[in-house]
């Protein structure tokens, strides 16, 4: 059932990524911006790894995105021009950024004068410039300054103090909890607050080059928000079950898939897979919530009902057919970027050819 | 508030190890055995940690156990007596515990005809026996043989076969969903059932030499029943909100605690923490699922509603006081086991020194 036989030398549980769909999807986002002049900022969490950054870069995005400075400090070797979409505050966070920013185009998304204050001393000490987005909230309610007039004085901040540099707005409309057919309200709403926003800023004589905006759910209607200049989208490289039941993409565009071995039958109706949480995580799938923990391809109508660290407990009442043990099979996760930062290497597959290697260069920077 | 201010070279988020606490909770254990001749193998998935290992031994632990064998690998360099408490049916995890076998003394909890066949011929090709413990279900529904009828096939498969050999029985009284009260009549029928298995094994002229059960909630129970030989707690070295909610330890028990930062308070009654789930998990509290992502301990009437990877949305609103942007907090997480995992290193505190590195030497050891 599986490509992946037992005969193969592959250990699971191990994380296999289609190369074909993986080009595609990197293509496809690529030929939507370039049709809306929209710069593609990918967001490196999903892979932390240098050479699909790589990959995205030569497909034309301008720039990458990290989470983390441990994750900076790896994809400053493949492109000199960063985004850090994360409030750095503390001193050893702002001292290394301040270093890279010396020797590349470092950006930092924050929403408090105190971060200002604090990425400005380490860049003075460091003698280097920082460019800052000033993070808007537009519903997710998780980090950004709440109004246009809280925009505009963080800005002002900005602007009156050495060493850092205005360069515009950055907002996270990540509203994955909407189907795509429900977004369009809550994008409107969007617009209209970046619009404000920046018409406000006009009206004082401030200037936003840069409108990043963009997350995989909402990567495709990034073209109805006219104040976008970027999108940030992480995921849709690889895809996972919350995009899918989303509705934002279809089974065959997810590229990243466990695979995993049948280790016990002993319990009625149930099997048992070597993948927990350790390799799945505990992430629910967001629109779907008792869809269980991910999507096992080769028996649709099984359901991952429960998962100890190592143990992935599958109810099989629903499935006509049963594997037996030390049969493998194929896991689509709920959510992607959390399993990639679980392995230390992931495997690259080329259709006919042998399985190779992939390490996943920046997985547990958490600083 | 807390002992590990914004002024230390410590990047946050980090994972400290009180050792007070740490030797306690071993001492504890260890002493508890002893008086009641029981064998501790502690389950070294909690900490990953060879130094933490051989310090478990040297309070008398009699062995380790692993649930990998990417586990079993790191853990052979301090113990020649490891318990793979797992079943290994694919041929690529059983040659390589085949090969350990050859010089150490491995045992593996198997619960099908499958895995004692693959174990064998493994074990066969390596020129080496491995050890058998029939896994008999006792309530958790997870792995094991669900009667004892079905134990005493097993372990007549077991005898019959080559190159390994039957060591015993081993069950999880996991019942971590009881309180400390109510867990006295589950473990009666825990004990009647394997009383029930090895009088039947007796009657065919099967001996359990070992009768492994044990888990951290259920450790302390474990001399009322007169059956088991060893038990395998793992997360009694550090303790958790699991085990703190559940009753089974006090705050003050908790060994392993996350330093975070507080980098963002633009939401009204929030702050948010540079600990998403790539640092804590996304594990509930199984006792209490609603308590949140785990506990503040500067703020106990902050609630971590909400988690995406790298942010925790802490709920202010109950609590009289609110830490800064750029301040300090550590929480204890619900589950620790996973959030070992997803570091590299550890902290070792001891009172009045400085902060030790402590690598987790078999973290993402998958397979």
């Amino acid at each position: 059932m599986t490509p992946y036989s037992s005969a193969t030398p592959l250990t699971t549980p191990a994380l296999v990524l289609d190369a074909a769909i993986v080009h595609r999807n990197v293509r496809r986002l690529a030929d939507y911006a370039a049709k809306h002049h929209l710069r593609i900022r990918p967001h490196t969490k999903t892979h932390k790894s240098r050479w699909l950054a790589r990959m995205q870069l030569d497909a034309g995005a301008g720039g990458l995105t990290v989470a983390k400075v441990g994750e900076a400090e790896v994809m400053m070797t493949v492109s000199d021009d960063l985004l850090l979409a994360y409030p750095a505050v503390d001193p050893v966070r702002c001292s290394r950024l301040a270093e890279l920013a010396k020797s590349a185009t470092i950006r930092v998304a924050i929403d408090s004068a105190i971060a200002v204050a604090a990425l400005a001393q380490a860049a003075q000490q460091a003698g280097s410039t920082i460019g800052l987005l000033v993070d808007l909230d537009v519903g997710v309610g998780r980090t950004g300054v709440q109004s246009p007039r809280a925009a505009l004085e963080l800005a002002q901040t900005i602007q009156s103090t050495p060493n850092v540099r205005l360069d515009g707005i950055l907002c996270y409309p990540g509203h994955i909890w909407l189907k795509p057919e429900e977004q369009r309200p809550a994008l409107e709403l969007v617009g209209a607050k970046l619009g404000t926003t920046l018409e406000l800023w006009g009206r004082h004589g401030l200037e936003a080059k840069i409108v990043s905006g963009g997350s995989t759910p909402t990567a495709y209607q990034s073209h109805q928000n006219q104040h976008l200049t970027e999108i940030r989208p992480g995921t849709y490289i690889f895809n996972d079950m919350n995009t899918v039941r989303g509705g934002f993409c279809a089974l065959e565009d997810c590229a990243a898939r466990v695979v995993c071995t049948v280790v016990s039958d002993a319990v009625p109706n149930q099997i048992v897979i070597d993948a927990g949480t350790k390799t799945l995580t505990s992430d629910r799938c967001i629109p779907a919530p008792d869809s269980g923990h991910g999507y096992i391809v080769e028996y649709p109508a099984a359901r991952i009902k429960a998962l100890s660290e190592e143990h992935g407990q599958v109810d099989m009442s629903a499935s006509d057919r049963r594997p037996r043990v030390g049969e493998r099979v194929t896991v689509i996760p709920n959510h992607i970027c959390p399993c990639v930062n679980l392995t230390d290497r992931c495997w690259w597959q080329e259709a006919n050819e042998p399985l190779v290697p992939l390490g996943v260069d920046a997985r547990g920077r958490l600083s």
